[in-house]
């Protein structure tokens, strides 16, 4: 594939494709379903829903819209797919201090995602796949717990739903493995994984059992880009050559150290430090006062973004090591005086 | 963009972005929009449609596939947009013996459109942009008259919807023009034009009331790729020296002549021989008999491909000479004779 969006794209297609054939007990189409798709009608146009998350981003097509929720600026004046959308957790941190909250958190999500596979299969569109990041970014750097997508992966094996678990943004070795849902320790593996990015180009891995028979159904004209995978072949050489994926997983611990530390010297101007690698996110009481300090930032020459309503991001490259950590929080001290 | 598919999908976003500020009176979003978007209801989330035609090929994502019509294969399996599909003009060839029935083609077809714009007006569901193809390719060669796009140009206007011609296949110079739409002399061009394939990169050109006000809205990670301007550039540069357009004008004149005079020496073996510059294409009786010549001229040495049921369509490349034309017609007779 090309793009994040086009590798989430054709996963869902894939998912489609696989939750009509298990209706017709693991066969392809049949002559009634490949005449009636074409006046789109039912069987062969099936009515079948992709389940998303509140504050989810997984791209701009308008597929990808209909389970996108981050920033209303995507989503204005667009027609939508009517598709279930389900709770995120929104933690609080420090972690170890909210134990009780978050797992209520993870408990009340799951539940919301029962509910609405329920209501959508009462209202015959069934959910066909459950589409999900391991952190939320473009809606704010929220993070799930391995709970809460161990759960989602035992709902989906149990209703037979399709389990995508969209790692456009953390694939690649950021958040100290190659793939963010390598933390979850889940029962079986997700379904699907989606990629892009980092990995240079547009992708999808997935169980044999997707693997579609029949030809043309999952295709298009470029078929990727071969020049794309020979940059992402020497990319993987020098990860493993430089140990970076090791050292994004050491330099991430000690950033999440520094970041729970300028919190609590901030008096009060940050919150909700959070993280996984060199993933990590701190909450600022307004977002007028975090363009501020962006701003101030840049000016004082460290690069970094907003996210969500009022979140700074921070997404350090593989090659990040401990000597740019020290320059990065000397710069965020300073950008925090002057603010 | 990256394609053809990811060109029409903005392309359509930017007619629906258009649209609804046409309904505000030429405003962006109020706070009314930005928020009930987020629950995907009205009026922030529209119901909207887009036309497409019978035979249309548009692509493979999910909003495109609610458009296309040429293969049941590439829609069965996935749900759909309710959008409108009005006919695409049949003709009978050659042209200039059947002119009344093609004409009365054209307006069945017009009718046909101007129906189902005021029948999806009526559900609440307006057609906000209508794209076609200036030939049909996936879906059987199938070429429209000047006149039927000038009626096209003409009831876009009328009703205020987006035209939007897709010139992925076409676009490029093999039908003897840079663009396929500019043998249409049409009143006012085309709202939006989109291309990729033969330009090597995806992307769309519009007029100027269609540019999007608002930062983030037509957006993707890599926005295209600039390796493929230069390509694109060096190509560009290679026919405007070597002519090739007016090359492919003139060698298209006489394979189109050609093709006729091979029908009628085919034993009604071949039918509705048909195509502008080199684009052409010419009807078996059956799709067995079909697949049968194209086996047998590929073993011959002539590489060539079915499209629609029973069609075969030829598609040389710009830098096809009459010493081409010779060769491809010496293995087009030896091939019929051998069937």
């Amino acid at each position: 594939m090309l793009c994040g969006t086009s590798a989430n794209e054709n996963a869902i297609k894939t998912a489609f494709i696989w939750y009509q054939a298990q209706r017709r007990g693991g066969l392809g189409p049949d002559a009634l379903h490949l005449e009636s798709c074409m006046n789109q009608q039912k069987p062969g146009t099936p009515n079948l829903s992709v389940m998303g998350f509140e504050g989810a981003f997984h791209g701009r097509s308008l597929c990808m819209l209909s389970v996108t929720r981050s920033k209303p600026i995507h989503k204005v004046d667009i027609p939508a797919f009517d598709w279930p959308i389900a709770k995120f957790p929104r933690y609080k941190y420090p972690l170890d201090q909210n134990v009780a909250y978050n797992k209520k958190q993870d408990q009340e999500c799951l539940a919301d995602v029962e509910a609405k596979i329920s209501e959508w299969k009462r209202r015959d569109n069934d959910v066909a796949a459950i589409i999900v990041e391991p952190i939320q970014a473009e809606g704010g750097d929220h993070y799930g717990s391995p709970a809460f997508f161990q759960g989602l992966r035992d709902i989906t094996s149990k209703h037979g739903i399709v389990f995508i678990v969209d790692e456009v943004q953390t694939g690649g070795g950021a958040t100290g493995d190659i793939w963010a849902h390598d933390h979850w320790n889940l029962s079986s593996p997700p379904d699907m994984v989606t990629f892009s990015k980092k990995l240079l180009t547009g992708g999808y891995f997935y169980g044999e059992h997707l693997r579609v028979k029949e030809a043309y159904r999952i295709y298009n004209t470029w078929m990727g880009d071969p020049t794309k995978l020979l940059l992402l072949e020497k990319a993987v050489e020098v990860i493993k050559r430089d140990g970076l994926i090791e050292q994004s997983r050491e330099v991430g611990a000690e950033f999440q150290k520094r970041l729970g530390e300028l919190q609590a010297s901030s008096g009060g101007k940050l919150d909700q430090a959070r993280g996984r690698g060199t993933f990590a996110a701190v909450d600022f009481p307004s977002g007028s006062l975090r363009d501020k300090f962006v701003d101030l930032a840049i000016s004082n020459g460290l690069h970094c973004g907003g996210c969500g309503d009022r979140s700074l991001r921070f997404r350090p490259s593989l090659v990040y090591t401990k000597k740019h950590l020290d320059l990065t929080f000397d710069l965020l001290d300073k950008t925090l005086k002057g603010l």
